[in-house]
């Protein structure tokens, strides 16, 4: 049950972003850049260091959101995003992106928790600053998503079959303000 | 030291902005919308909120920084600041803005952490639907904020002697793009 009155038809942050619009253009802007830039680290990578963060903060509705769009950039390899989420040191994916993950497994505790063997351990895996900035702004962006989500209580969908779906169109169209759009939902109606 | 190859002469967020200009530009208008918004909360009411998530997430830069803008907004009033860091339950402010301060720390913590308790206290002293909602995205765009300067160790002056003069820009100008541009800081030369 949402502590403020939202549309209860919307999921999660899209009923937050139905109800204050203002707010959500940005919000939705950080996401695009953020998670959809194609320089250095790829859109998967992204949605991988965003379903770690909000799987540490215990956020049911962004780590399975941002877990299904991995799901979508990795070509349906839903068993690599369950092995980032729960052990990702023996997941089957570079050590660059281990690196990162360490620095964002970090950054979710709290910014000064980030050392400089932290840094020099991700530059020696090829981590640009590039990488190294996006990543901390990733973890430190689901840091805000995620008690956005859970500290209004809005409603996270318990059936997962929901989120394939939702995931493709974002895949699809990016995080434009459609998503939080109810009548980006129905198609316009046939001349 | 920073972490990243940042410009030493902007300190913290600022020169985070000027690194990666197309994040900084979101992130501008997410604080002008909910840091500078009049309606429900005003503004030195939501600078106290993000002044005491960064005081309790231990982010020196960001707290003297938005302690300072809040000091400007309330007349100089920098006991009163130091009060809510410090003890908000005892400081000179309304049950209504110690309710959501409430709130805010709850979501410091975890989004998890807000109760319908804390919820229906904050509306027993006054605070609507809109007021519940600004309170938790400024807590956690602040848990943002503090992760990303402190994540890459971005420098923050000591001198506090230097932070009123950049809260009176902010004051009169917003949180507008000139805030991480250096060519702001120069007047242009008269024609």
């Amino acid at each position: 049950m949402p502590h403020i009155d939202v549309d209860k038809t919307l999921p999660g942050i899209r009923s937050l972003m139905a109800f204050r619009p203002e707010t959500a253009k940005p919000l939705s802007a950080l996401a695009e850049i953020l998670l959809r830039d194609t320089e250095g680290l790829s859109p998967a990578e992204r949605e991988l260091i965003g379903t770690y963060v909000s799987y540490l903060n215990d956020c049911f509705y962004c780590h399975h959101s941002h877990g299904e769009i991995a799901v979508c950039y990795l070509d349906g390899d839903r068993d690599l995003v369950e092995a980032v989420r729960h052990n990702y040191k023996e997941a089957p994916i570079s050590e660059k992106l281990k690196s990162l993950l360490q620095i964002a497994g970090k950054v979710q505790k709290s910014g000064k928790s980030v050392t400089p063997e932290d840094i020099e351990n991700a530059r020696q895996h090829g981590a640009t600053d590039r990488d190294i900035h996006d990543t901390v702004l990733i973890a430190a962006a689901f840091c805000l998503f995620n008690r956005y989500v859970d500290g209004l209580a809005s409603i996270a969908p318990q059936d997962l079959s929901t989120y394939p779906e939702r995931a493709r169109q974002i895949v699809e169209h990016g995080y434009g303000s459609h998503i939080y759009s109810k009548q980006a939902e129905s198609p316009k109606p046939k001349a």
